[in-house]
Formats: structure tokens, sequence, C-alpha cells
């Protein structure tokens, strides 16, 4: 048995501090980099990028909403022209920084609002499809398990990974349970940890109402934003391991450095 | 006889348009393409390096400091660890587009306050010459002619290319006349195509009280961002081709289809 | 006869130009004048807001998202927490140079995305009126004539006055036609001089099956972003001040001056 | 005896924490808010504005150079047409925001780059001064105590405030050590303390040689952005109470709020 741990990272600003990218680099196997969009100035990024060489994780561009105040999360009704070219800049900007920390970007995983859009809105999604395949045709997308996104990407020629979240609670359906709701967020680091276990061993987690629900998943998000985070995120870690789940790469070549 | 003709692109910024680049396409060799941090925003910096790829133009980047409101031309002490990433970001993000256009950036030539310090300032000139050798080392730095930077780049091991400017003034010694200073910008279309011939047959241009100074340089920069500009271009180009010379860039295998 | 003409002004950035303010601001009685967040630099702005007070031109603020690249056209959603504030801010940014230039913000006309957002959503609606009453209680709303908008703000409090567009067609229940079908857009600057003509004395325009349909103005906006703008602008000018409409301000204190 | 304490607040930026501004303004007397251009988003700066204002803290505009990524700690050359209108636009942003939060703007401090050049450039110094004079005569200038700052504004007919810093070694000159120096920063918060009731007491501190400098201060400035800095100031600020000593405003009718 074998998963991908991923977390969003790169996402301090200048003087403004955001997450313990050193302490998540120990605990993931692929990191979600931010590409000055949403978050990240060009020297930290290049830090990132180079903790996370050093520690063998596998880099993808986490793309966004030009929205550095809004932190990416809102909503943003971008034109195709101007979505598509923003894509490839900043996955672009991310290869320039890679390539000077000695990695390369083997994946796309958008964040925030664009994220949540594309999951389900065909029109921005096939945008960042199309900005992928015109930079790089073997970059993969990690996208949400279950989302109509996962097929069309495929339809397209992209390789793709689904991914559940560690920490978020799942309706009958197999869809996030809305943040407004009661129930979106997980804290118990532990139950998250047992959670993540069946979610690899079995495929399935408990929903809202704890019933099984079947999620087909080949990567977990942990958040990595704050200090109980990164308990969580080795909790996970570390129960996976304990069971003999290996926590590596979704991309071969890299696997092996992560685990 | 050949030289190259470069001049800045890509350089409007959203609903504001800056320059004919269409037109400037038809008369240079070589594009310096803004990267986002002075101007051009990604689908407008797309747009321009497709028809850069169509014109058969080289491309380079055109990286500055982060400043949009001051166009780049403000001097900024940026510390070194942020003006490495600065440039390898946007070199980086140029490289995304240009491979989306059918196209690869072959230089770099930095723009305005940047370009001007970094003709003398070691510090900062070493910053730019690191960034372009982490992310590339074929490529090409385009700086001014008779500057220290280009033998600081030699030594680095980059190729460097001179450049003089068709419009500006010169001194006895060979450096520009200060805008500041009277005779600093030529408006004769003809004189500057004249000159330029001089400067591309015998090596030589009038300085300011019209004694012959000796300039070394490969490529020629002329100015894109007005229609008068644009005439001016042509008005160079044309009189160097009358005259027999070859209007190539400086990069060998994109050199024959700008000719 | 009375009535005023607004244009949208100042929305220049650093080095690009926009519009022709200096002829715009002979033509029209209310400047609305961009704030920063879509459009104009601090400089800018000032030399705008000086040259309004010269001609005797109240002066707005023509606040919008923060969306630079996007000119503030792009639908944002924006917290409403953020939106008061942002609203505020813009604002008291142009109170603070309007001081400077000699003369005051009398009234906010939102601009792009936003306009057409608070036409009709009232959470967002509700905080820019929020963000006026807390700045300044005494600052009139300029809003889409017919839109719920005008009758929201006036409830809590604020004056209105709404507005028709010169170059813009109508449909029958006396809404906009849609960007995207034909006749949204009027390009016969002498048409356009007689419709509003016949808006101002008769309260009615052709709408696009060539039926009258009833408009209450008090202001019409002419567009100021290219010199055919400004020939437009000058033909509804001078068509209504040729048939004794007087041109002015929607308030009292300045309006002689722009007479 | 009665002394000013300031603090730098308003810090944070949409996602990004920086400072503990509840902490803080239960401490110092006069709050230096940001204004956007080297951090500070809206709705933050509101809610520091509101604090401010419940906890009887006098407000001031802590206007900077345009530079979000550098905090606005990086020297621009910013030209002074520019340089005038940024600042009114950064007061007149705050003006707005402080209308909103029940409070006013009553002095200006600029903020890292733009203060350290100030302090003895007088060109920039000229356009500072120009801006306040331009926007509300009646503001006050927090400068360098010792700087020629304090005699140019004085000049031009702004009143003036000097500080001292709490947390900074101080040359034989009345200079501060310089922060690439041994010596330019203190971290005994008791030690610190003993400084600054000297410095009220007896109008000295302790230069690195250990000899006694004359020094001019009526605020202190106490750091702001982390844990032990909001230590620090607790330290300060008991000390100076222990002794007898008022902590109050510089301006007169908010002094009583903050004792």
């Amino acid at each position: 048995m074998k998963i991908d741990l991923n977390s969003d990272l790169g996402e301090s600003l200048g003087a403004w501090r955001m997450g313990d990218d050193a302490a998540m680099l120990k605990l993931v196997s692929s990191a979600n980099v931010a590409c000055g969009f949403h978050a990240g100035d060009a020297a930290g990024i290049l830090q990132t990028l180079k903790e996370a060489q050093r520690n063998g994780v596998t880099v993808g561009a986490h793309v966004a909403y030009r929205d550095l105040v809004g932190f990416g999360r809102r909503n943003m009704d971008v034109a195709s022209e101007d979505l598509v070219a923003d894509v490839i800049y900043q996955i672009g900007a991310l290869q320039g920084l890679a390539a000077a920390a000695g990695t390369r970007v083997r994946y796309v995983k958008p964040h925030g609002a664009l994220y949540n859009t594309i999951a389900h809105d065909a029109r921005q999604a096939r945008d960042v499809i199309k900005a992928m395949l015109a930079v790089d045709s073997s970059l993969v997308l990690v996208a949400l398990a279950g989302s109509p996104l996962i097929g069309w990407a495929r339809d397209a020629g992209l390789r793709t990974v689904a991914e559940a979240f560690a920490d978020r609670g799942y309706m009958p359906d197999g869809s996030l349970v809305s943040r407004r709701e009661k129930g979106a967020v997980l804290h118990d680091a532990e139950a998250v940890a047992a959670r993540m276990l069946r979610l690899v061993s079995e495929g399935v987690v408990a929903d809202v109402n704890g019933n099984d629900v079947r999620i087909q998943a080949d990567s977990i998000c942990v958040h990595g934003d704050s200090p109980g985070a990164v308990e969580m995120a080795r909790s996970v870690r570390e129960r996976l391991q304990a069971a003999g789940v290996e926590i590596a790469s979704f991309v071969a070549d890299t696997a092996q450095a992560a685990g």
C-alpha cells in the first residue's frame, strides 16, 4: 500500500510568515508551492523549493487567481484568455525557480477559489487544462476526488491524481461538507489519522452520518499553516507508516526520496 | 555586415495599451518582452510572444524591479536574495509563456532602473548574472556597450551582446548623455538612421561635440512606444538594409527569420 | 431644464495613459475619479482633481474592486467586511487628494463590475451604502436608473442620483442592452445627442425596438477614454445647450461653475 | 513627568497576521497605523482603528513607499510629484477609515526606508511635509530625535514630536547604532525599561560606550510585532508608571484616555 501526502507551502510573503515549511517538508511527499499570485515572494518560494529538493519532496505549482489580499480565496470571473495565460505564467515562474533549486515542477494543484471553481466549472477547468498542456503536457493535475474535473482533464490527455482531505468531513455522496456547515473541519489528530488509514486500506471514510462512503484518492492533503497542522500531518504520516503504508509521491522517480 | 535591432515590447497592462508591438515586430530582430514586474499582464505578453514567433523574432526577458506604478524606472535597493529570485521568477514566467507560444527565451535584457544600475553596480550585476546562470546558462546578456557589466558577465561564463541606442546622444567617453542634459535624445529619424549606419559600418558615432567616438555594439535598441518611434525604427532598418547590412538576431538559429 | 454630465476620469496609471481628462473636464459637470483600486496612481489622480477644481467640475469617488489588471471589470466575491472597508479606504484616499486640490468629494459612483453587481445584489449594495454612511453621510450615490439600488440607498438615508448612459441601447423594460447583444453600444454622435435631448426634455429614449421607454435620470454618463468619446461628449453637451438645457452638477454649490 | 509611547500597528495583510494589536493597544498611547502601501488591508486597518478608539489611543498615519513585498524597507527613488501624492493618498485613506472608526488621524510617522531617508534627505523630507500641509496642517510629524527633519518641518509650520527608540543602541552623537553593527538592538526588557526611565527623567541614555548622551524626545517607540515585543512594551510602560511618569499622547485631547 502506498499514498501521497501533499501540503500547501511557500505561502509566506516578504515580512509575513505563514506555516512551517521546513517541518512540513519532513512529513509530506508532495509540496504544492505558491506561485506569487495568492501568496509567495520569489525569494521565499526559492527557499521552499530548495528545502523540498533536499528532502526529496515532489514539487507542484499551486496556481491561483491574482489576489494577494484575498489569498486567492475569492471567486473571480477571469476571462479565458487571461486565465490560461495567468496559469502558464505561474507554472513557468515556478519552473524557473525549481530549476535554480535543482528540482522540477511535476504537477499542478490549483489553489483556493480556483480549485473549487474548476472542480465543477467546465469553462475555467478547460482553461487550466489548456494552460498545462501548453507549457508541459507531462504535468499531472491534482484534483478533488469525485469531481468532474478529473474526467475533463483525462479526456484532454492529462494524467490526474485524485486527492482526499485529511481534516475535512464528507457528505454521503462523497463531496466535502461545506465550510459553512457543522462537521466541515475535523480537529482530532488521532481520529483524522485513523480515518486516513481506512481511506488508504479500505477506500472508505465515514461520512457526516457515520456511514461509509467510498473515496478513490491517490493523495491526501494535509494542511500546513499552523503548529497544530504540523502535528496532524505527523499523526497521519506515522499512523499510515505504522500500518505499512508507504508515503510516496505519485510521480515515480521522486517517490523513493520521500519514503 | 550584420546587426541586431532590439526593442522593448509586451508593455501593455490589462486595459492600458503601450506601443505598437505588431508594427515593431515587423522591424526588429529581437524583442525584449516585459515579464510582469514593470509592465505586462500574462495574456498580453503571450500575445506578443506569439506575434514574435510568427515573425521569427528572437525573444529576450526584459526583467525589472517589481514596480508597476513606477514602470521599473525607480532605483530600488533590493537585497541580493530577492533580486536573484525575482529575476529567476521573471525569466521562468516568460519561458513558460514562450513555450506556449512556440518559441524560447534566448537572452535577458534588464529594464529601466535595473538596467542602469547593473551597468556599473557590481553587487546587483552579480545578482542578475547569478539568476541567469541558475535558470539557463545559455542565456545571452544584452548590456550597455562599454559598461563594466560586460566584463563581469563574461568572467562569470555568460555570453554577452553590447548594445547601442539609436536615438541617444553619446559623450566623448562613449557613455550616454544623461537624460537631464541637452542632446540626450535625438528626434530626427533620418539623422538617427545615418548615425546607426556609421555605427555599423565604421564602429563610430558622433558625440555631443561632433567628434567621433568608438562604440562596439552588436545590437541597436530602437524604442517602440509611440508612432514616431515606429517611424524611427523603420527608418533605421531601411537605411541599414539599403546599405547591405543584414538585420538579424545575435542568436544564430533564429537569425534567418528576421532577415 | 437641467442635467448633469458625468464621466470616468483619472484612469491613467503611471506610464500608461487613458483618456483625455483635460478635454473631458471642459465638457462634463461631474468627474468620477478613479481611486487606485481599478486604475489611477496618486499623482495622476491629484492632477485630474486639480483640473476638475479649475473647471468647476464636481468630484465623485469612482470606487472599485481591487483589480488593476482586470480594470475592476471582473466580478469578485468580496466579503462584506472587506468591501465596506475597501470602499471607505478609497473614498478617504480621494478625499485627501481632493483637499490637496482645493475641492471635495461630493458623491460616489461605483465602477465596472462593482457598479453592475450592486445594481441588483442587495448584500454588496448594503456594503457600499454602509461604507458611504460611515465616512460621510452627505455623499450622493450615483446609480443605474431603474435599479433597485436606488431604493435601497434612499431607505438607508443616502441621497441618490439616477443616471442614464449616452451611448448605450435600452431594453423595453428600461434596462441596458447587454454588451454581448447587438445594439448594446451606439456610435453615431449625432444620434446619441438627439437621444439624450429627448431623454432630458421628454423623459424617454427609443428602445432597441424603436419604442419609447421612460427613463428617469438626473445625470448622463458620457465615456471619456478615446478621441471619439470626447467628440461624442461634446456633441451631447452642445445639442443639449443649444436646446436650452443647462449642464450642471446635481450638487447645488458647484453647479454654476460648470454651466 | 509625561511621555508618549508609540508603536507600529495595523500591519497584517489579508491572511497574514503580524503583531498583536489588541495587546499593544492596551500599552501604548499612540498607534502608528499602516496605510496599505507597506502593509495593511483596509478591513484589518479598520479593525485596528476601532480598537485604538476603544482604548483611547491616538492615531497616526504610518505612511510608506509603495512596496508590500519589501515591507517598505527598501530605499526607493520616488519622484517628488509621486511622493507628495502617495503620502496624501495614504493619509486620506486612513482618515476615511478613522472617521468610520469614530476617531481621527492626528499625526504622521513615516515608516521604514521612508522614515530613514527623510531624517536626512531634504528633498524627500520636503515632499512629505508638503503632503501633510496639503491635507491637514494640524497633523503632527513624529520624527527621529536629533534629525534635521525636525527643523525642516518646524520651519514649514508643522508641529513636530521627537522620538527615541526603546530597544535601539545609541552612538555618542545621539544617532542610532546601525543595524549592521553590534549593539544596534537591545533585548533585555528590564534594561530597556531602565534606560527609558532615565531618558524620561534625566534626558539621557547610555551610548554604546557607556557614556551618557542627551536625547530630547517626547515619544518612545516600542516595537509590537512579536510576543517578546509585547513584553518589552509592558515592561517599559510599567517601569515608567511606577516612577510616576504619565503615559499619554502628545495630542492634548486624547491624552487622558490612554493614561
